[in-house]
């Protein structure tokens, strides 16, 4: 084999996003042992930094030895009994990803729908869960497919009120936007580390209300995904039993990220991606192009202007890699070529690196505009 | 949060094992997105690197986004369809592991059974077998609880004689020890990264017999597990489907363990290993330990000598822990207290590493016989 030379990208996608050079330096720091007492001292610092960005006290604060979407299928089958009434908030892809895993547990999937890019406001919400009164909600906090946020309390409030628990699917948001997991009412939330974090790909961070936490003691049918099963991960980070053996580079990846989101401070870190949020869109209508989704309703890590009329989408994504180094993403699904999904995370969302993209953008655009 | 510094540990547990710096450098290489065509010629690189240390011609070998666990729920919930009859032969703590998968996938598990650190022989393999007729079978080539090592042929043969699909954990041994997936017959082998490839821990290589994905194919219940859907995974892996985002990183070191294992050459490496088990037999002999395994079916890249009568194993390691900065491991389950399990591979199987190893278990257990 040839030695590895990856290419330098500015990683303008929705994930995964720019990974600071200390966050790499701590991964290739040297390993130790599953038991090794240093290694649960990693444990307690991720679960402590992972607190902070998610905004909760919840001691069921860990991580999920796989992707986002590890994350995700362990938030079902811990949460969604067989048979269970599941509601999904649908309005994108990943939502359909939930109602997918939730069909192929058993449960009885019930669905609220909307157009890819708008969201649920709580009138609605609320209509739609009195009417089906579930045990368990889901709804996705950022939609990496559309661009578009959901407000948490207007599903949490009126789930409340039907006694349902809620899990939020925040795998674009985690780190860089605010969850406020217990304010906002949040039992079950699970991210990913490549995108709001700034940490290489591989773990899903997860958190649990003790309330959920009370439901899932209580129940009595075994967890069919054993590799997923709460009630064990929970007793391995605790230090009671073994279960599998933890990615230790990626948590030192992991734990380093979390220290310099500590560094910067959470809420300063939020206030950066705002402020970098405001700048591309001011910056983008200026060129003329619009946004997908209505303001308000925006996610702020994840930027979907839509193509401008009569221009290739394809080519000019191809472009700004191949001369920019530059990565930016598709539509797809109903937003296929209509939209361009523009990830500003993490070392990226600055002015500088804003100018150094707009730059790029804009030399790929005013060639297509002149042709 | 402090500055990350793990102590420097020599890794003679059951894994993870020593990784070699170039390994670490490899992971610390800059991200590319998920979609990035640089990735798809790592994944490329890193299946046909594991082709040759599985022994494989196998197209369907891939890599699992989990741990060796998710590697073997992975296997269980593909190919042991509910109601199915799954025999396992259990002589040890993985094995055990299995069945219980079994269990929550609603399999009828059947059991063969010997105490811990004996293996089987084809005849009481094929007794079983012509006994139960199963649709499925599984067994552990290196039982890492154990440090037993399964001839797999004993288990193959019999079981294409009733037509079941045997499946093989080789967590401990892919890598360092020879399997000849092909030569023996067997249908799906998973592993993990941290212990005979030289790697950190966080994910599994995966392989499947064309016969096996034949019957993959004609499978009409889903899968319940969407993250470890073996038919979504091969879309992924083959460029047709966006199924998660893969963990770049550990990709990355992944391919550079493979590198490594090629440049010294796959038949050289097993031999080194082999030699070294020798070596580390006859050492260990000479200090007056017996080996807990006959000869001739141990386990070569974990050896399990029993904790000489008298002294306590768990002081033993806590020294080699904090005064030589060496891990080893502890026997458990009906082997606690009886045995070390010490892991000699990568880069610490060399006869200059034994020294440095034997130096300071010496000494600890010297001081013990004295007292």
């Amino acid at each position: 084999m040839l030695a590895l030379h990856p290419p330098h990208r500015l990683l303008f996608g929705p994930g995964p996003s720019q990974v600071e050079a200390r966050v790499y330096e701590a991964m290739a720091k040297p390993l130790v042992g599953y038991l090794d007492p240093f290694l649960y001292q990693v444990f307690d610092d991720v679960r402590n930094g992972l607190r902070a960005v998610f905004g909760t006290k919840n001691p069921c604060t860990l991580v999920i030895p796989g992707t986002g979407s590890a994350g995700m299928e362990t938030a079902v089958t811990n949460f969604v009994d067989p048979g269970a009434k599941f509601a999904i908030f649908v309005n994108g892809f990943f939502c359909e990803r939930i109602a997918e895993m939730g069909r192929r547990h058993g449960a009885q999937v019930v669905r609220a729908e909307k157009p890819w890019g708008e969201v649920f406001n709580k009138t609605e919400a609320r209509a739609f869960l009195e009417k089906e009164r579930p045990q368990v909600v889901a709804f996705v906090h950022g939609e990496t497919s559309t661009g578009a946020m959901q407000a948490p309390e207007a599903i949490t409030r009126p789930a409340r009120e039907v006694g349902a628990l809620v899990i939020a699917d925040c795998v674009t948001t985690l780190g860089s936007v605010p969850i406020r997991v217990d304010q906002t009412g949040i039992d079950i939330a699970y991210s990913c580390t490549q995108k709001g974090l700034s940490a290489p790909p591989g773990l899903s961070p997860f958190t649990v209300s003790p309330r959920a936490v009370e439901r899932l003691n209580a129940r009595t049918t075994p967890n069919s995904i054993w590799y997923l099963d709460l009630k064990l991960l929970m007793e391995y980070y605790d230090g009671k039993k073994y279960h599998h053996t933890a990615p230790v580079s990626m948590f030192y990846a992991l734990r380093e990220a979390l220290a310099a989101i500590q560094e910067e401070g959470v809420e300063q870190r939020f206030a950066r991606h705002l402020q970098a949020h405001t700048s591309f869109v001011r910056r983008i209508e200026a060129m003329g192009l619009k946004m997908h989704v209505p303001a308000g309703q925006r996610l702020t890590t994840l930027n979907t202007p839509r193509v401008p009329e009569g221009v290739d989408d394809a080519e000019v994504r191809k472009q700004l890699l191949d001369e920019h180094g530059i990565e930016i993403a598709a539509g797809f699904g109903p937003l296929a070529g209509k939209i361009f999904r523009i990830g500003v995370m993490g070392p990226l969302a600055t002015e500088q690196n804003l100018d150094l993209f707009f730059q790029a953008l804009g030399k790929c655009l005013a060639i297509r505009a002149t042709a």
